[in-house]
């Protein structure tokens, strides 16, 4: 039991993490701050914090957990801005979807400080963002993926750990590097293709008559082109890296698929989608908790 | 109300159009085919058909409707197989999502008699395919495109109308081109995309581990992925061209959003990406039935 969460960005994620912890009966209060007043405002008014803060400093003092959900490029400046209060009987985290860029940006903000800061991701989100749709399942049975360094305080780990467990989360260990090359795979790249998709068919003249026509599976597929802007920007560009080279390898696969399309290949279009269709199909969320091989099992 | 319905393919698309006219009180028995017997057996077993055919010809005989709901490339030869039975006095319908090569495979299979066959498009469509997934609700609230062509006989297009608006579908009428146009952009393309990715993600050695890091973005965005590879297959072959214009267009858009990732341009990527993330949430399924503009309204 926590005696007061501090939340350091009252969106979905801070929002349902606010949520989710007074459902569960893990803390007793809960301020929130956010850098436009109208959402603080908004987040006490809909009962996700309890108390308004007027700083992210404030927000801190006399919490003993804080979560640190905005962008991740303002990762640094959040830290900065509460350095004084980060010591080790506190336990911070934030919820970025990078984690080399955190952790340097950690480093660089709290120097020996950056021993309190667990740095985690929830793999959790919605198709709307902002507080209004914040939600206490929003963790619920989803994995939560933590990337601490060899001077993260082991106890804050472990406590981290219980955390996101008791909200109904699994959590892995992932090192920082591994995490990022996969979720330029699996989440970022992703993100930039349904992105560019959107945006072709939007710029078209015909677009609003082939967006009234479109179904189910552009819903699907495009969904998380409504993600929001400054997240998607500060994910982009800071693993550029590892985005750019799955960017390549998706590239080689569509010239592949074209090139029998283009050929007229019938026989070799069927026996590509095949093992492609086989094996989404056989992919489903529920997959082991624990990856094998590379990354840090917990 | 019809006296028998004839499916030709007790598929998804098929399966659940039997069971919807049944659950309308639309026909009075259902007979069926598929290629694969075992299909045809499944499909009575589960009550979708109540007699199963032994050839497309015996399902077509003693019918006054028939939904011919078979891979686009197999539309010639089934029409062809049940040419003699084809006259004005039975409704004649199929599901294909390419309608410019399915006309011209009805005229070359069916000469004149083409005027009983009314080409159909129904805008619906679920992650698994096979007639054990077949619903009575698959085509309920979707749209179903009709492209009738000049010589195609009114009565029966009017009649089209009235069973597909009976099962609780909105129908539209466009012209062929405009549909393959229109869904090479919404529906053709994102399939292709959809197909590349989840290769490029399997192909790699850490699939395994990426594959169970993914959540609920991933899991949108590849749904379509696992479409059927015989339906897919036709689809981008039959509708190559205007496929091919589509990923032209979209590897522009992803062009131009790397350029500015690869560019480190944060202020200029968040203003690319908000039309973008703006425009996606702002669209949703329930936009206007009756598309404004090109296509030939109904």
């Amino acid at each position: 039991m926590f005696n007061q969460l501090g939340v350091i960005g009252c969106g979905l994620m801070g929002g349902s993490f606010a949520l989710a912890m007074k459902r569960a009966g893990l803390v007793r209060r809960v301020i929130g701050y956010s850098k436009s007043p109208s959402t603080t405002e908004q987040a006490k008014k809909l009962g996700v914090i309890d108390v308004a803060a007027e700083s992210a400093l404030l927000a801190v003092s006399g919490s003993d957990i804080v979560l640190i959900a905005v962008p991740v490029s303002a990762t640094e400046s959040t830290l900065k801005a509460i350095r004084h209060l980060v010591n080790p009987g506190v336990l911070f985290m934030d919820v970025g979807s990078t984690k080399c860029d955190v952790i340097e940006a950690a480093r660089r903000a709290l120097g020996e400080r950056a021993a309190s800061f667990v740095p985690c991701h929830p793999i959790a989100g919605k198709e709307s963002g902002g507080v209004q749709h914040a939600e206490a399942t929003l963790y619920e049975g989803r994995q939560v993926i933590l990337t601490p360094q060899p001077f993260t305080n082991a106890q804050l780990v472990q406590r981290a750990t219980d955390v996101w467990s008791a909200l109904g989360a699994t959590v892995l260990k992932m090192r920082p590097h591994n995490h990022d090359a996969a979720f330029a795979a699996v989440s970022h790249l992703p993100h930039l293709l349904a992105f560019a998709f959107f945006q072709a068919i939007a710029e078209q003249p015909a677009a609003r008559d082939y967006l009234s026509l479109a179904g189910p599976g552009f819903r699907d597929f495009t969904r998380i082109a409504a993600g929001e802007p400054a997240v998607w920007r500060d994910i982009l560009l800071t693993n550029k890296r590892d985005v750019l080279a799955q960017s390549k390898r998706f590239r080689a696969a569509l010239d592949a698929l074209e090139a029998l399309i283009e050929a007229g290949d019938a026989a070799a279009l069927e026996a590509a989608l095949r093992p492609i269709s086989e094996g989404r199909a056989a992919w489903s969320l529920s997959t082991p908790a624990v990856p094998p091989g590379r990354p840090t099992a917990k």
